[in-house]
């Protein structure tokens, strides 16, 4: 989102932003203002309900289970979020200052509650930056049609085409995801009701987003039904570049034919146990490529001489140099746009969240493959890797799919652009609004409809049989008074 | 079309036109090279079966019933057109020359099916350029959902919001469609099973469009679902723009404060009944606006000053002309957008096909009176005008429509190349395709998994329900003998 608010900045529009002073992620900025909170949580609350989330990755392999433990995790962590957010809204002087303030939208991702909340209270319209929501909340809020037919449900492993037991167990999946739904939204149902209407929810809330970003695209998602209201600014971060800072430079320069190998697990794990690592450092000691490798832990002392250990990557920098041949990675859309920029096939090692339906995709589009990080071993590692770099079918269908990604009408930055400015200028979006919101679940569905017209159908069918049978009766009768008389 | 083709041959690609030698619309043009092949028919057989489609239009209202009529004129005037594709189909010389021709694709309207079957024989991607198709064939192929809770069904005279009354009008409109549909295409349907596969229908031929460039926008359309393949390039003809002829300028420039009003009903109609335009000239004679009259038939005498007939207007840069007031139209979508396009508010006449639906739709958005052609009087003129014209609120209405028609990322001229010189450069876009196309109709909607969950929640439930059963005796019996012992 940072990139597009310099742009915004840069194309004289004034951007706010405002920070909770225990906050993970947000630093000033030449681009924008802040607005600094106080929240009644330490950095290190936060902290460590962010590492909650990653806890026991290392250790075993994910269970269909851990969808119920990921999201008590998820609701632990959004809890705090949910407090940060409280404090804000009942900061009177802020908040004061807010509503005279003269601002045109809320530029927010609906992952957290607060931007929302925020945009009704000013009554100014609220621009959506998001990839997707869990449990597809934006597709549900948006009215968006999800056939479960073909659009698998989150976490179900299935492509965009199942065999039957598969689309059974895709249909419970999308059950699981309502029920699952209603317990990780309902503290910020309860934020909702406290501060806006009694009765609103914050799925509710959201469907008044003007317009909707997504960072997604159809060279990697399965193609599936949009609404006229969303733009799709996937790969938006390919458009960071910077030159490679010397040192690195030096050391890719020099790969030679070989080229060099990529890798990072994200910002969300901090630690790899010592053996897990051990399996890496001895896989790519056999390697004639060079690593680049972001490593926070301590280094060992016989790493190896093709490694280099940093603790920060300009990754897409990185994937962009022509040597850079495989690219290890978590599979954080982040990273796997900047893989599909730049055409760099991947090895990848899903920890949780959307990353590994994010990695099925991609080895389902013959891009990638995908190893588990809790039984890596150097065996498994080499012939991954070996076979990424040998079979050219990984790099000639990476280079078609970044062909087809980078060939836009207009660059997802750009277009973020475009629809914000829009929504300014017209104060909204609201020809792009589908009437769907005013209906409920029955009238959407039509059954009040369906249910009238069959009621309609048996009135006259049993009218006709009665009719029948009272004609038949008659005649009946008839006959056998005649039949008597002769 | 043809702006496309002419700005697509500026672009260095070179276009090829099959024109049959009796044709309705096609003249040669230096943007593209033409090929002409012989029909059957002649150009008076197909003029006669054209006017077929607008007959009767000035002497009754239309009813309901007239759907199966029009229907009937819909199928006369393109089972001729099948005619003519069959005859390019056996033209076996023009075949094979364009087999070898090295095509990158077909760009066709799929309100005729022949460019689709030609691109499947020539195994070349297809482009489609329209507006929509007869009963939504369009949405039902590209697998588009279109739920009838707000999506108003054609003809029905629904806007996207309905009362309980209307949504049952709508769905039982829905029905109609489908029988429609089969009526329609079913000469289609014949030509694709001779030519094609055995068991094709025309629908899931033209299933296989890459791009579907819709002349669509969501200002004066209501919004609903769309798909990933769909692109919007409604109000692409107001592209199309030329300085006004010095007789035509000096009219319209001299025509004070109070501008002037241009009229057409389009070119479908060829002569006005007399008393009719009687009726038209009697309102303009009593206007102070200029009027300009797209008239084909003979001029009255006594023909006020005020108004200058003509057999063709230079519609979009009269409507681009500040002192335009009004446009009385039929309401043609290519009327429509020109009128959109340069904030000019609309008496509209619909006659016939989805010109009443268009106008509805005008008229909820409060930029156009509606009048019928086979009543009209100079009053009911006179008070719609001077009401269209005194009322500030139509002109400030379709000026803020107009500013958002025209506030778009990409202009539709230029998208409209974009994908087409996508799909010649891609070899199509199946990225962009669903797999909803592989499912058949109780698959889509998930009948089998909903019947298979259901049998087995009801085997689950009669278990159950015996094992109470057994146990419950058991019980009772115990009961009985302890009972009888005692």
């Amino acid at each position: 989102m940072k990139l597009l608010v310099k742009e915004l900045n840069q194309r004289g529009h004034e951007v706010l932003v405002l920070v909770p002073d225990s906050s993970l992620l947000i630093h000033s900025s030449e681009s924008f203002k802040t607005e600094v909170y106080p929240v009644s949580f330490t950095k290190a609350d936060l902290d460590g309900r962010f590492e909650q989330l990653t806890e026991g990755l290392f250790l075993k392999p994910p269970q269909m289970t851990d969808i119920f433990l990921n999201v008590q995790r998820l609701v632990n962590f959004t809890s705090l979020q949910v407090e940060g957010c409280e404090s804000l809204l009942n900061n009177q002087t802020l908040m004061s200052r807010l509503r005279v303030g003269g601002f045109d939208l809320v530029l927010t991702d609906p992952f957290l509650p607060c931007g929302s909340i925020l945009a009704h209270l000013l009554s100014i319209p609220a621009v959506y930056f998001l990839r997707e929501l869990p449990c597809g909340l934006d597709t549900k809020a948006n009215q968006c049609p999800s056939p479960p037919s073909y659009v698998p449900a989150a976490f179900s492993g299935n492509t965009n085409i199942m065999t039957f037991p598969q689309r059974v167990k895709n249909m419970l999946m999308s059950g699981v995801e309502s029920y699952v739904c209603r317990i990780i939204y309902s503290n910020f149902d309860d934020l909702v009701s406290r501060h806006l209407e009694e009765k609103m929810t914050y799925k509710e809330l959201i469907s008044y987003g003007a317009i909707w970003l997504h960072r997604y695209d159809f060279t990697f998602e399965w193609p599936k039904p949009i609404m006229p209201n969303m733009a799709f600014i996937g790969g938006i971060n390919c458009a960071k570049k910077a030159p490679l800072p010397a040192e690195i430079k030096e050391f890719v320069d020099g790969s030679g034919d070989d080229g060099f190998i990529v890798f990072t697990l994200g910002s969300m794990v901090s630690n790899m146990p010592e053996e897990t690592a051990k399996q890496f450092f001895e896989a790519f000691r056999q390697l004639p490529q060079r690593v680049l490798w972001r490593y926070t832990g301590v280094p060992p002392k016989d790493a190896p001489k093709n490694v280099k250990l940093m603790k920060w990557l300009p990754q897409n920098d990185l994937l962009a140099h022509p040597k850079a041949k495989v690219f290890i990675t978590h599979g954080g859309t982040h990273g796997i746009y900047e893989s599909i920029c730049n055409a760099v096939p991947m090895l990848m090692f899903p920890l949780f969240g959307d990353q590994s339906d994010n990695v099925n995709r991609l080895v389902a589009h013959g891009v990638a493959e995908r190893l588990g990080i809790y039984d890596v071993t150097t065996e498994k590692l080499l012939t991954a890797l070996k076979n990424i770099i040998r079979d050219k079918s990984y790099k000639e269908k990476i280079v078609k799919m970044s062909e087809i990604h980078l060939d836009r009408p207009v660059q997802p930055l750009e277009l973020a652009v475009f629809w914000t400015e829009f929504v300014m200028r017209h104060k909204g979006a609201s020809h792009l609004r589908v009437a769907a919101h005013e209906l409920n679940w029955i009238q959407y569905h039509c059954l009040d409809v369906i249910g009238f017209l069959l009621m309609i159908l048996f009135t006259v069918l049993w009218v006709t049989l009665k009719c029948c049978m009272f004609c038949f009766r008659k005649c009946c009768r008839r006959e056998s008074a005649k039949k008597k008389k002769q």
